[in-house]
């Protein structure tokens, strides 16, 4: 059987989930693929504390070049992770005709066009499977099992640590802090934790399945992102009473030339799939005009899950470079660069759960209803839900609305007209619904 | 671009669905593989029948073999299903060294080792991702995405027309009957319904899956078999109220050198995500070694979902072929064949509900709970809901008893104990929970 050589450039939690996994699994695979995967280097700068991974030592080197020009091995694993030597390693590898496998989705979201290009002149491979959705094999599936179908739209939850504490938030009816504090504890949230909070590693992701998906470039800095930190409780328990869940969704579309990527929290039906995903488990929901809704879910990180992806990637490279393939356009697609435009807030529609404290609840409701409707905002549904003692006490009570479609701009100039209008007691919550 | 030449054999639904998706999303297809996939010939012995799309008349022809042999096609479509001519054109196309795209799951499982054996000595690919789950690329999964995972388990909803009439079953409280005349006449489900409701369909599919995920042969006659025909509402009130919902699952599991395979109607807990698949939607969860849980979710059947997944295995082949690839190892593996055998349904372990409609309540009771544990079956809650004036005047009160973990052999032995002690005013019901 033939064999080919893989390489694998850091050596942290999802470095040692591949080395595991390739060992562990190396004649299944082999069966499978008609190839055999053989792990031949490690690079990392730490070569001596215990991964919890049993290998030959002399796997190990710190000389990450050593490994990206060892004519064994034909595959180079980046697991480095960041867009400093990673970048140049993931560069130096492709120039070498080294076929990559990476699962950073920082340096794709930012230097993709360059990583892309050199593989291209290089006539390499560049697989990023795990970049997105972890054990998830969402990528694999929009470059070919829907290359078919024009995507419609992609809905999705994107983020462990979020879907965690929304999870527990709902569950248990705690604050966010609380939540979030004991996310820290246990090792499901980060000591700094606003990457994933706020919504930002959520928006990679997003911006990485949308410029697969559109054939373009997402500028990062186009796409709306609101993180949870800010979420209620309060509107937490609104919105099941609603019959609603709120999810931080990665929300996708194309609509003619323009394109709408955004991240923000989400009142989900409970009926609908998306609502079942809890805890740390991640989903993307992508809808074909061929396919329909279709779904995939499972864990979006962690050291198994990725390394699971990212040896499917491995696979799929060394049967073809066993079949002495010429690669073909395992790049991305970018035949709508300059083409297509991405939609601004102010334009995007949405269905919106508007909160409100008010101070006099009659006369509030009236005022804010004409407000709503002089800006073209239709109202879907609205309460005012048992107040607590508290809220009594301070004459603020809570009213909900929900609304029709309406854009951003609309909801924005009607927000401000009611701040304005001297009717709330604080800022109005404003949350989009799918 | 480099052109590849497409051939449809079987104008029907999906050959249809196939033929329009090829046509309007020819652009899209072709920016994203970097080649292009031209249909050139559709044969039918129906070429006068309006299907709906818009096609050129010289695109049609009644003669498959004249498409098989066309030398501008290199890619044929197999979409008659039945294992008549349908074999017949696989295999001759095969053997003209043509690549196949086939959904047909009946073809698959019963000759399935003649067909990859041929393709295999031609050096042709063969791709049948639209055999099982339509619209979800669960097939793509397993081969590629998952093959560096060890499959543990999978939990499948794989037939549409049951998943419909279990939901309505439960939502409206309708009996099995009432719904499947509803969905008969919905178009649901067939004037001849059996190979879906007595669970073949699923079992088919079961057994494809299987075979992918484990490495050999999965004979039909030895997978345990059971439809939603015979499900009573009342069961699934009972179901309900404990917490689960039935759907009718194939689940698939390894041990050791033994594979059980198997289809029944079964208790899945509301908190699984197998419970929120509704209606005419298919799922299928897969437990990796690696990956952990992951789901895959869509509409199993229909044209266009259907159309969707076999677009996408003609852009792989387009896509090697474009390559000048010598094909690799595309068809499935057998390297367990001959190692693994198939779990009985004696020994095959389960959670069971059981219903009894006892004649006295408090003294049987006692008689079943004994008879279980001497046939070390152990129970995990029990309990009688209040009965309904019929059975109160007849004397049947139902007991339902969920049991941990048994062997089908064991709960059968006793049952049959039960049975015989004269407790029992009709045959008890056993449904396996998840």
């Amino acid at each position: 059987m033939k064999q080919i050589g893989v390489g694998i450039l850091g050596f942290g939690t999802v470095g040692a989930g591949v080395a595991n996994g390739l060992l562990k699994n190396r004649q299944i695979m082999a069966e499978r693929l008609g190839v055999e995967c053989v792990l031949r280097k490690i690079a990392d700068i730490d070569i001596t504390t215990d991964r919890g991974v049993q290998l030959d030592a002399n796997l190990l080197t710190t000389d990450a070049m050593q490994v990206i020009h060892d004519p064994a091995i034909q595959i180079i694993v980046e697991l480095i992770g960041g867009t400093g030597i990673a970048k140049t390693f993931v560069l130096e590898a492709l120039k070498a005709g080294k076929s990559v496998v990476t699962a950073n989705k920082k340096l794709l979201a930012e230097y993709g066009d360059e990583i892309f290009s050199t593989a291209q002149a290089s006539h390499a491979d560049i697989y990023f499977g795990a970049s997105v959705g972890g054990g998830i094999p969402i990528i694999r599936v929009l470059r070919e099992g829907l290359a078919g179908n024009e995507i419609q739209s992609m809905h999705g939850i994107l983020n462990g640590t979020c879907n965690y504490i929304l999870t527990r938030m709902e569950n248990e009816g705690l604050p966010f802090d609380v939540v979030l504090d004991a996310a820290q504890k246990a090792g499901y949230a980060e000591a700094n934790p606003s990457l994933d909070i706020d919504g930002f590693d959520t928006a990679h992701k997003a911006s990485i399945l949308a410029s697969l998906a559109y054939g373009f470039h997402v500028p990062m800095d186009q796409v709306l992102v609101e993180g949870i930190r800010n979420l209620s409780g309060m509107d937490v328990t609104f919105a099941a009473a609603f019959g609603y869940r709120i999810k931080l969704l990665a929300i996708v579309k194309r609509d003619g030339d323009q394109v709408e990527v955004r991240v923000h929290p989400t009142l989900v039906p409970l009926s609908h799939m998306l609502a079942s995903v809890n805890n740390v488990f991640n989903a993307v929901m992508v809808r074909g005009d061929l396919s329909g809704d279709t779904l995939y879910y499972g864990r979006g990180a962690g050291r198994e899950p990725t390394a699971s992806t990212v040896i499917g990637d491995i696979g799929d490279i060394a049967r073809n470079l066993a079949a002495g393939q010429a690669r073909y356009r395992r790049g991305v697609c970018v035949a709508n660069e300059g083409k297509l435009t991405m939609r601004s807030a102010a334009e995007i529609n949405s269905k919106y759960y508007i909160r409100l404290m008010v101070l006099d609840k009659a006369g509030s409701l009236g005022v804010m209803t004409t407000i709503l409707g002089r800006h073209g905002v239709s109202i879907l549904a609205a309460t005012q839900q048992a107040q607590s003692d508290g809220q009594q006490a301070q004459g603020h009570v809570p009213v909900v609305v929900l609304t029709h479609d309406a854009k951003g701009a609309q909801i924005d100039a009607a927000l401000k007209e009611i701040e304005a209008a001297g009717i709330v007691s604080e800022m109005p919550v404003r949350l989009r619904m799918i």
